[in-house]
């Protein structure tokens, strides 16, 4: 941005997502009110998650596709620091709705904090994103602020939809689905809001025709679909240390993955009953096993009573039948014969497939823009393509 | 409206709100998106808490506001439709945040469909207030709309932060806390967006000059006040079938209320402990008491196993102790003698002194208001005065 990697064919991507991102938290920090009463128990919990270390890689979409088409830097980061804003205000309650242990490194808001805090300061991102994009009038000037506002608007609400009819497959323990109807609903759920709406945000700052718009939501549509089944695979074959989050957790979570929904219609008949038993069974806590709950404490309680003689093996065995039937989790033993069955089809090289295909297309769109001049921020867009399918994080 | 009630002293307030309430509930059916493939799973339970029976006192006082300074009522709906989403919004998140269990005669959505999709239909809501208030711009003028936009902003904010405060109480069992605490929490949590943004907005509308609006939040504030305090005592001193929510509700989830912080400060020692000890129990499951839980089916399988001698009676007691001790919850001989303590101390009365105080000051603004002409919509404003304590649901 500051003149470092104008070389477009070196472009250094990793460079560039990092300068947008420090830029962006600038902003962030700026948003925050200072001396407010609710400071400690809510702004500094609000900064936790856009602090943490992480890609950037919205508003540095954003950033580049308002550069490339000649639209400027300072006019677009407000808006870039809104997505984020918006992102994490996601993540937090997608944590929440998931149960989800980790994020980024470290525990999630839910686990430091509870269910109702986490909720509520999602809320409160929420509640601050909406002025910059009000000061956008000023800024940029009505037509363009409003044209913003309204792909916000249409952004929440994709998002909100397509989480909808992902949390409705898991209270209805639905897996009888279609690749098309997992693309669908990631499109709808991280898709538009993760890639499509950065770049026409950033085009629209750019004072961009419509048909330019709607070629780089084409592109930005076709790399979000890569980038999120790239994201279900890493989940399932990275190392925690360099993943940041659990390793197969979305196993543990009994998430819809293309991956999943690949081995299940590979498995004979045995096999995928087992597999659905298996998914159906809550994770255990695994952040502190050895939590002091009701389960854990008979774990223990219940052999010592019998060692002392106050119990007889017929009640001991009937105690413990108790405890893990209703206590019933998942195991490691089950996780890992999930990833065996999934290993066993070739599903995550058959994800990979569907992922490469998209990035592809999405490249295949780009090299084809005579009308975008030739700049670090174009490369940057280019470089996008291969790296959504081999980033390893 | 339709000509009803210009009876000015003789103002049917329950027509009013009905009215306004009927037109309210067309707006916002007419805002929920059709055709969408998460109609079932998202629009439908997004109608749910809008269309069980509610007083609509938000959207009546935005509308109150406008017409009483001369505003259009055609230019105020939408708005209002707004603020009734906003508060269903925030009702679901606090369900949540709350774990209620009864809102409105009716199950909560967390009860009814987890907090997963309760989390997520609230997001949605917020995301579908947007648009609304976007058209505005066209409806209006861009001043008109961006103030309005400007007040949802900085009200979204002041729940948040009287939600975090709130919650921050919670988590760390603080009890210590002088009327000052409470009355700034509840301004912020829901006085702020109950009566103030209302009017605002409403005066917005109307083009009515910054004294005017100042006015008219000074008497909201003070009536926000009122109402919030005269809903705690509601919450205790109601017959459910008259009030909707539980019944001392309010104590089985141990909220901070006026009325408790009152008892609290003045009790001796012994029974100060005693009632926190009480306030820090959870509450049990009161829909399903029955609950297939762990804790549930030892208490029944615990003395089976005695009775058939595979348990002594050591070893029966050590068990049941055990689940008492960490499954115990508040029972209802605690909120009876929590209500006890609050009936000896006189803490109702106390508390109901405090909010006619608010309503009285609310009363003796408007009726300074020599600017304000009278009309029907000035006397709903003027009845709302009594109506905020004497209300009995």
């Amino acid at each position: 941005m500051t003149g470092v990697a104008d070389d477009v064919d070196g472009v250094d991507l990793a460079r560039y997502l990092a300068e947008c991102r420090a830029m962006v938290l600038d902003e962030i920090r700026a948003m925050v009110p200072q001396h407010s009463r609710a400071g400690r128990v809510l702004y500094d919990l609000m900064l936790d998650y856009p602090m943490r270390d992480a890609k950037g890689l919205r508003p540095a979409l954003c950033v580049a596709a308002c550069r490339a088409l000649g639209g400027p830097l300072e006019g677009a980061l407000p808006s870039a620091a809104v997505l984020e804003l918006y992102h994490n205000a996601f993540l937090i309650h997608d944590d929440v709705e998931d149960r989800s242990e980790k994020r980024r490194d470290a525990l999630t808001l839910q686990r430091l904090h509870g269910v109702p805090i986490a909720v509520n300061v999602g809320d409160a991102m929420l509640a601050l994103a909406l002025q910059p994009l009000l000061d956008n009038m000023h800024r940029l000037d009505m037509g363009r602020a409003l044209r913003i506002l309204e792909t916000v608007a249409v952004m929440a609400r994709e998002s909100a939809e397509g989480q909808a009819v992902e949390l409705d497959w898991v209270r209805r323990a639905r897996w009888d689905l279609a690749d098309d109807d997992y693309l669908a609903m990631v499109d709808q759920k991280t898709g538009w809001y993760s890639f499509v709406a950065p770049v026409r945000i950033g085009a629209i700052i750019a004072n961009a025709p419509a048909e330019v718009i709607a070629a780089l939501e084409a592109f930005a549509g076709a790399l979000g679909a890569a980038f999120q089944i790239q994201d279900d695979v890493l989940n399932l074959q990275a190392r925690e240390a360099d993943y940041g989050k659990e390793i197969a957790g979305d196993l543990w979570e009994g998430k819809h993955t293309l991956i999943l929904l690949h081995a299940l219609r590979s498995m004979g008949e045995a096999d995928r009953a087992r597999a659905l038993a298996i998914l159906d069974r809550p994770r255990p806590d695994t952040v502190d096993p050895a939590r002091d709950d009701l389960a854990g404490r008979l774990r223990r309680v219940v052999p010592e009573l019998a060692a002392a003689g106050h119990l007889d093996a017929a009640g001991r065995a009937a105690l413990e039948s108790l405890v893990e039937d209703v206590a019933r989790t998942k195991t490691r033993d089950d996780v890992e014969w999930l990833l065996a069955q999934i290993g066993r089809h070739g599903s995550l090289g058959y994800a990979r497939e569907v992922a490469r295909a998209r990035a592809a297309a999405a490249g295949a769109m780009l090299a084809s823009w005579s009308w975008m001049k030739p700049s670090v921020h174009r490369a940057v867009l280019q470089s996008l393509v291969d790296y959504v399918v081999e980033r390893d994080r």
